[in-house]
């Protein structure tokens, strides 16, 4: 009987699959050590495998000399050093697919809730202002819409599917059109956000991606135009959307991401009337965590069993 | 030229629709008036028209002696007096068809902060609490569950429509089966809610809906289930509800309607883990505001002519 192989969890997961891991090897908690860098300086050189929530810069990649492989937990590689791995032989696998239907749950949420200003409404109700002040004000309509739908990858396509059944007029920006689909495809973000009421945005991060929406776009998708990101935060230039939501030049907004979690800039936080924010919880249901956590469990199995990765990255 | 016809407005409605009325007729405000009795005692007589929202008892019906025709805006039509008016050979309409989609839209918005629990996340970030305690516990799934829906008529077939697309299994209940679908019919409320993961109540108000929804069939949904009401506040039990959501036997609800509008019980109000509360808005869009109030535009149009009514009642 081979030794099992030992795993660095740089940080965690969902538990009820994270603790799975220790079917398949032996594993060292990196994010629970007292002394990180002592732990580090034990264990890593025995280590072949780093298991993380999407961090992993080449720092550590160098300090785990053995590594052969790195499974990141989500679909968002940005926070791993892929070129440093790839430059060492280094596999990296993430977990894209399973979460699909969550993001694009959650997308469709902030889409009806911005238009339909759920949060909004729920504390006037429990402000005991229907009763005081009379009718909420009238809100905006989804159904029948113009939606851009900024990344037309598998989350994207879950998404406009979704948009379709609220009978939706659906278009998309990226730079390749799809030959699979019957919508407007537009290379000019601006110029389909000058023609949208609803922005959706779910492009992977990363520098390619950094400020792609930027004031331009949001007073193209204007003062009654909705704009939803569950991509990263760094796709949108913060300072602008606080700017374009004080000022009326755009409508609405909805954000799941931030560009520096899980720190939200106090200039949204004391936005209310017009934005809506929700914690990074697009994938955070049991289900689907639960499933991507057993996506990472199957590609190590396969590995140690000398079969194919399942979802690798590079 | 005849003298154009007089309309007695209980209440209003959508003001940029209702002004619309003052070119068939000349409106009575009756909800503006100091002394809406003496109002009543002058105009009354010479109205052949009278205009509400969705409120219009006998004791109005009788004070108006040459009444012939209600404008009721909305489709539910609970709150006015129908079986006397038809008694007096007084015809009412409504304005169904053009809100079903937008209704529906706050339905699946329901469904979806509800489930996600997007107004506690958005207080969870904006209290800074995910900086401070970490992430937003994991929430329930929406992809893929089994919905049941309370109502199968023109806006729960909608709300089926978008179901759908989230790739629910679809059941309904209510006393016949459609044969134009190919969803399960449950004859048993209860026997559906055992089965299902989401309930979503759509059927018409008044006696024979009343508290259809009590304790047993939210227990029967149950710790993990879901329960969303867009259709009046008298279907569900509410001081059953308090208890089943303080208990755990359900998991969690959203409503748009309650018993007493515009008073929502401080039982509800308290309740903010697993509850979401919107004060009746689900066709309350610019939009669908402005196509019930053409509705009723039509309706008198039409009967001023000589035609059919479009939308009758009775």
């Amino acid at each position: 009987m081979t030794a099992k192989p030992e795993i660095l969890i740089q940080s965690p997961w969902y538990e009820p699959a994270m603790c799975r891991l220790d079917e398949l090897g032996v594993t060292h908690h990196l994010w629970q050590a007292a002394d990180p860098d002592a732990l580090l300086a034990e264990v890593g050189p025995r280590c072949s495998i780093i298991g993380t929530f999407q961090v992993c810069p080449a720092s550590l990649i160098r300090a785990v000399p053995n590594l052969e492989l790195i499974l990141t937990f989500g679909v968002g590689y940005d926070g791993v050093d892929v070129a440093e791995a790839t430059r060492r032989g280094v596999r990296v696998v993430n977990t894209p697919s399973v979460l699909n239907d969550c993001v694009a749950d959650l997308a469709m949420a902030l889409v009806l809730a911005g238009r339909r200003q759920v949060v909004q409404a729920d504390r006037y109700a429990r402000e005991g202002r229907w009763e005081r002040d009379g009718d909420y004000p009238y809100t905006l309509h989804v159904t029948g819409c113009r939606v851009g739908i900024v990344g037309l990858g598998r989350i994207g396509m879950e998404i406009a599917a979704r948009c379709a059944a609220f009978k939706m007029e659906i278009c998309y920006h990226q730079r390749t059109p799809r030959s699979d689909v019957p919508w407007t495809h537009h290379p000019d973000l601006v110029g389909m956000a000058r023609e949208c009421d609803i922005l959706v945005v779910i492009v992977p991060g990363g520098d390619a991606t950094r400020h792609l929406v930027g004031e331009e776009v949001m007073a193209a998708l204007g003062p009654r135009g909705h704009l939803v990101n569950v991509a990263r935060g760094s796709v949108i230039d913060t300072d602008a959307l606080v700017r374009c939501l004080n000022d009326g030049r755009l409508g609405s907004a909805a954000l799941d991401v931030y560009p520096d979690e899980p720190r939200i800039p106090r200039a949204l936080l004391d936005i209310t009337a017009n934005l809506t924010l929700t914690p990074h919880i697009a994938s955070a249901t049991h289900h689907t965590r639960m499933a991507m956590g057993m996506v990472l469990h199957d590609n190590l199995r396969a590995w140690l069993d000398g079969r194919r990765l399942i979802t690798p990255v590079n």
